[in-house]
């Protein structure tokens, strides 16, 4: 694989862009964040979220602190204009639009060289953090090469075996997937270990374990939600903390993505309080990142989106109040509570999960489908949350809306107004130092 | 009413970025144009209509080029989290979040001055352009002071009432209203005329105008929808070049605001073609204030939103492809349509409309409601449009996300970053010479 540095589609703006301060001082560290499905309605509805009311000016978060820009995210599918989140990563990554399903793979399949790849031919190291197996899309994109998003097997081996200059290429891998990892016909994680990598399975053995180069899976697909994580199972801020103290010891700095995974998986299941659970894990990642950037002058923080998940909308049906207090009064995902009441079968247990107060109307309806499956009550109770807190959606998929960039620390400014999400990459290739 | 310079909600943040080059130039001229409704799925979707096919990185939009931050959007209503464009207008007019339904109002029920008020203070001239009735809640914002938005004939009455320095304090207003202005109670338009304005009823009469001052009333309520108008009525672009040759005659500069008013109408219909229509006309109009102030350097332009509508999302239904093609395929408002064919009672007649295929289901389901009222047809054909081109809506009303900003020309690095609605207005009074 060769680095070059590729062309950028807006090269005079950039040029133009990459002043003194940018230039003359070293980028040694990055970290790149990606809420998965994270549109503007996530985040302002973490805003809202944040403030008890609105009685006076809501107090800012910290991406509004740090927001410098916009992203399109359209892929270049024949058959797609929205993306998914494979092709959105491969354009994140490598600076190509590609076709939905692409893992850093181009339009014509062939591979092409990630930032992350390119941060360690430059001698740094390398880390992939998430909340989703870490084989899954958005992470494979900066790490392996295949025509599919769906080899999962093959995803987790080119972790293994795709080296640079003979070296493994990704220096700290935590997340979920085990079960990809840890296989009948290939135990990655033994391969690793035979690599002087630790392998932690839990918080406690993340934090005991001291080896510069880690593999943590913390559950054998996906990690719980935020909202239903056990203690043995870290935050996505405790891993990328974790990440942040290995990586910072090689001399010549690192690159560290950070995947806020299922932002868009609750997205997807229309599920307002894992949303929101899961974009306060991210929210507490990034603050994480800045942590360590804010008093050096070497390290880059970006955070941004794929896309965004759901149409999620802040209110609906003419109601003019979307009302975070409904989302605040539950403490587990609707996933979690469905499976806990058809154990009991008694609609009474419900008030330790929920203490919003529920109409007679959602009683009867969480009765009835007391009788049905677990899925029908979990759907009931996304439909009774969507509705006491005026959670609009339009679809189980993805939009095509622009997403935002938040950025601090050395040459943020070069991601700001709207750019391409591929520019990204482009951006990273030319001042990673 | 006395003009204060108002502090700075982010008055740190505002001084280390008032640099040299804003402080030295002297701001003359500032047009402002908001786009009502018109949060980022707009923007977005105007990308998208305006590229016939994703198969390359697709064309910016003159939007995209200026884009330099988001604002919030909240009002501060004791019952409502949500704001309406009466409230959202008074904040970007007078710098006062306020509640639901205040024109030029502190949350107190007080007058509160605006910055349209303020630069006719100055010696500037001033105007307001418009396709709604121009005594309608956002441009009254700007120009008038009611506790109530629906005190249409009072607005009015405002307008030619109220005085600055014992001046009328708007110059040029354009765009629609006749009915509130030639009432039998009182006739606006002759005061105005009286007093050595202009007043014009057809873009003939706007064109052969030579006066400095002009009122031009184009319709009894609100203007035809783009897409729908009619020779004699001017376009947006029309009435803010119309408006722009007379306001630049004063040495002293002046202050415009120009409203996209019926984007947030067509979304309050859940109208793609009608919004799409709007955002057109819109992007016409800040075309037409970029031309001017291109070749100056005493010129601000900023395009914004008051809120988003309708929670539109570019695709629905887990389809993963938009298609703007449906969109372009229909040559008039489904309202207009649907009037068209209650008149005619001839499906054979929608093919002068609409060029995509329509289903046996939707012909079945518009014959259905010739036998009912315009209204129900013009529903079929919203949800029918809706369908094909996979465009998703939450609400008939506004939806909480953060919108866009866009400027160029002198002092536009402002507004730059995450800052509040009142911001604006904030700014605009600090700057404006």
């Amino acid at each position: 694989m060769e680095f070059q540095k590729t062309p950028l589609h807006r090269s005079g703006l950039f040029s133009s862009m990459m002043d003194q301060r940018c230039s003359e001082k070293k980028l040694k560290n990055v970290i790149l964040l990606i809420g998965d499905g994270m549109g503007f309605s996530y985040t302002t509805g973490l805003r809202y979220f944040n403030n008890d009311s609105v009685k006076a000016l809501m107090v800012p978060t910290i991406f509004d602190r740090h927001f410098v820009g916009t992203q399109s995210t359209y892929s270049l599918d024949p058959e797609s204009n929205i993306t998914d989140s494979a092709a959105a990563g491969t354009a994140l990554a490598t600076g190509y639009k590609t076709y939905n399903g692409a893992i850093g793979v181009n339009i014509h399949g062939q591979s092409v060289p990630t930032v992350l790849e390119y941060a360690k031919y430059r001698g740094k190291s390398t880390g992939l953090v998430g909340t989703s197996q870490i084989n899954h899309a958005t992470l494979a994109a900066f790490a392996a090469h295949n025509e599919s998003r769906e080899q999962y097997n093959k995803i987790a081996d080119d972790y293994f075996d795709e080296r640079l200059n003979g070296q493994l290429k990704i220096d700290v891998m935590l997340g979920g997937g085990k079960s990809y990892f840890c296989r009948e016909d290939r135990h990655l994680a033994e391969e690793f270990m035979k690599n002087d990598y630790g392998y932690v399975t839990s918080l406690w053995e993340l934090v005991a374990n001291k080896n510069e180069r880690v593999l943590g899976l913390f559950a054998p697909v996906e990690l719980p939600k935020q909202i239903d994580r056990v203690p043995a199972v870290p935050s996505l801020a405790q891993m990328t903390k974790a990440a942040i103290q290995r990586l910072q010891q090689n001399p010549k700095g690192f690159f560290l993505l950070v995947e806020g995974s299922q932002i868009d998986w609750a997205g997807h299941e229309n599920d307002i309080v894992g949303a929101m659970s899961e974009v306060k894990d991210f929210e507490a990642a990034y603050q994480e990142a800045v942590h360590f950037a804010l008093d050096r002058e070497d390290t880059l923080v970006i955070a941004t989106a794929d896309h965004s998940t759901g149409g999620m909308s802040i209110d609906r049906d003419d109601h003019y109040k979307w009302n975070p207090g409904v989302i605040k009064a539950v403490t587990a995902t609707p996933r979690v509570i469905a499976d806990r009441l058809h154990r009991t079968k008694d609609i009474g247990t419900l008030k330790n999960d929920i203490s919003f107060s529920l109409d007679d109307e959602d009683l009867q309806l969480l009765r009835t489908t007391l009788e049905m499956t677990a899925d029908d009550t979990h759907q009931a109770l996304i439909s009774i949350i969507n509705h006491h807190s005026s959670t609009g959606w339009t679809t189980k998929g993805h939009t095509g809306e622009d997403v935002p960039v938040y950025a601090c620390g050395l040459c943020s400014h070069l991601f700001s107004g709207k750019i391409e999400n591929s520019d990204i990459a482009n951006i990273l290739f030319q001042i990673i130092d």
